[in-house]
């Protein structure tokens, strides 16, 4: 469906008005967003009950249409959750700003002095399904990296963004900079958001955040450049030379700690001659933590009871309390399965033998290639980052966990003084 | 229209070839791919002949379909192009391999080291028409970058495409590499080149060369990532303060130096200050050079006989002597006028004046962005970079000139001895 002709053009006019905002904050000192960002979190602390109001229309409308208690809990926001919100806004303001770092130059033969430096990208768009905080991270980010931001939060969301965007907008008046740098459009319903995928010219990237279907929706039907997020199916491969108790509880840490993340390992391979030693015992652990193991019909022989894992296990992100195992030959059967089935987001060796661990390093095709360590590190916080935008699993722009620079693109600046080709 | 199932297995089996021989190139050594781009220049010089012929066959088929001087021409192979190929060719060894180089890296708290590092994209897709010498191009630079690459270069160069291809191969043998490395899919049409663009998961990017319209289909129907390189509608702002000598031979040398590529000219705006004093002899020398002027109502109250400029001049990448003219009142009004009609490849302020330098070089959002220098420097070999894959114009992965280096992406390498997320 397309809007009508009147939607469309109030959606345009909505978006023209971003773009205009842009001139404003891609060019504003990092104190004035700062100044933003504190008003954003002292707004939200002050104005929590109205949020936590509209909120309860959303949950109410949720629970009538019989919205899962999953959804209904990433839907919610209570006063405590706001306070959270406001720290993690707090946390952006300490970040550095990303505008401006000179990322190479060089002086011309000629005299012309080149330079490429980071600027914003101008305007963000940011498509997710009915969480309210991404509203505030969202934008919270794209202000401290000079972007403008329209926000496509879902309409099970609708009124607790609506509160949470013009506590944005009054923060931002208060910091001197245009209210019009940060706009939903969930008025404007699916249609709009389909919109905003055709968008291109008035929004320069497009940020999916959510379920692997709404990025796969994203991906395929935007014309507007797209920084995609992707699921994980996340290998561990135990090498014949493994510590045994690295290798348990690498697993463990990496399947138990939080299943529920994209960094969480799916699939452990176990090469043959390591299979006795370790699967028992590595099995006797998970079981332990009560995860469900599916396998391999040698892993089955190894580990009475457990259940056969089929060919769609090797292609699932369970996000649970499910591991799938399978016994390989060789280090080059691990990377032949991890090519079949991964997603290309983590993968981990752990060996105590060198050779392994650097063709592992060289050959396995994916954001981040790990020895001897969890999966869970994958992920912005770890790297240093300070707060993350999303991992990337896309090889353009970015890959792995995105940081405030990913939210940026680069201009040359030249400066000469008549200089002419010849 | 869709290939037939038949072709579309045996398009699927040839772009599998090209993705497995990429586990081999994408880490091989730099000598190794060096041994292969030297073979390739010497099987061009001893088979050029052969490719003469072939091209023979193409050229004669392109007259016999009304094909224009300009399109022939750009066709043609002769002894002493496929010279100039081959010297290009060895140009790139001489390059430096992009592939290794670590961009960053740091020692987490607890011991973890990780390191951020070029990579080869995997497959590179190449959309491009009727320009043989292209197919050599692309094919050397995907190769320096460890990149496998499939080319489309339309059928109306299909027999030069053929045997440029298997000299390739032959010379990728030679060296030690897989021959399907490089592959052309010429033979399968614009259903094809229709299927290269949804073939994500065995393409990691896909690079258009050639016209607006070519590289506009590709982004608007590709679900592969693609490497935009745009159009230009490049303007030139001369200050109330601009120096009348060094205005006139930068607006001379960005028209009329090589009027059809992207980085030349096509509107020079003027400060109403400035344009009594510069406007008149800019209009005479560029006259002398044939160029036609189209200018707005006060310039050609300025410049007897000068045609008036159509709001299509603003919008319109002449690539001839042709350059529209337009007075405005202020700096802001050239911005304003450069944010309605730029493509954002480059544009240049010629002043005096630090503060106007410095505001355009801040606030107009192009590629480059330049002070008192002829656009023409807009150049993957002006910057320095050796060769030029194109330049990009839009804001994601790459902006401006793209070298070796935008031929690769990054990856995170993660060296523990144990660790695990607490």
């Amino acid at each position: 469906m397309a809007l009508s002709d009147d939607l469309l053009h109030q959606f345009n006019l909505k978006l023209s008005a971003v773009s205009e905002a842009s001139r404003v904050l891609s060019t504003s000192h990092t104190l004035i967003k700062n100044a933003a960002l504190e008003s954003i979190a002292r707004l939200l602390e002050q104005r929590a009950d109205e949020v936590v109001a509209a909120n309860a229309e959303d949950l109410a409308r949720g629970r009538a249409n019989g919205m899962t208690d999953g959804l209904i809990d990433r839907l919610t926001l209570t006063a405590e959750r706001i306070a959270a919100l406001a720290a993690a806004v707090r946390e952006i303001i300490g970040l550095a700003d990303p505008v401006g770092v000179v990322s190479r130059g060089s002086m011309l033969p000629n005299g012309v002095a080149i330079a490429q430096l980071r600027v914003p990208f101008g305007v963000v768009g940011a498509i997710y399904e009915a969480r309210p905080n991404v509203t505030i991270d969202i934008a919270a980010l794209a202000i401290k990296s000079g972007n403008c931001v329209v926000l496509r939060g879902g309409s099970a969301a609708e009124s607790s963004n609506r509160v949470l965007v013009a506590i944005i907008q009054a923060a931002l008046v208060e910091a001197g900079l245009p209210a019009d740098a940060v706009h939903t459009i969930d008025e404007f319903g699916r249609d709009g958001a389909a919109q905003l995928m055709r968008s291109r010219g008035l929004v320069d990237v497009l940020v999916p955040r959510g379920s692997a279907e709404l990025i796969q929706t994203v991906v395929n039907e935007s014309t507007v450049p797209v920084l995609e997020t992707g699921a994980g199916i996340v290998h561990v491969f135990l090498d014949e030379s493994a510590d045994l108790d690295m290798a348990v509880n690498i697993v463990l840490n990496a399947k138990v700690q939080r299943p529920s993340v994209c960094n969480a390992v799916e699939t452990v391979l176990i090469h043959r001659d390591a299979a006795a030693r370790i699967l028992p015992v590595l099995a006797g652990a998970l079981e332990q933590q009560n995860v469900e193991l599916r396998g391999c019909p040698r892993s089955q022989s190894l580990v009475p009871g457990m259940i056969g894992a089929t060919e769609d296990d090797w292609a699932t992100e369970y996000m649970d309390l499910i591991l799938s195992v399978r016994i390989v030959d060789s280090l080059d059967e691990a990377i032949d399965h991890i090519r079949t089935y991964s997603t290309k987001h983590t993968e981990s060796i752990i060996t105590e033998r060198v050779s392994q661990a650097e063709r592992f390093l060289a050959e396995v095709d994916s954001a981040v290639v790990m020895v001897n360590a969890s999966t869970r590190f994958t992920d912005g916080g770890e790297f240093g980052f300070g707060a993350e935008v999303g991992i990337s699993t896309q090889k353009l722009h970015a890959r792995g966990p995105m940081g405030l620079p990913e939210l940026t693109t680069t201009k040359w600046q030249v400066r000469g003084n008549g200089q002419t080709r010849s």
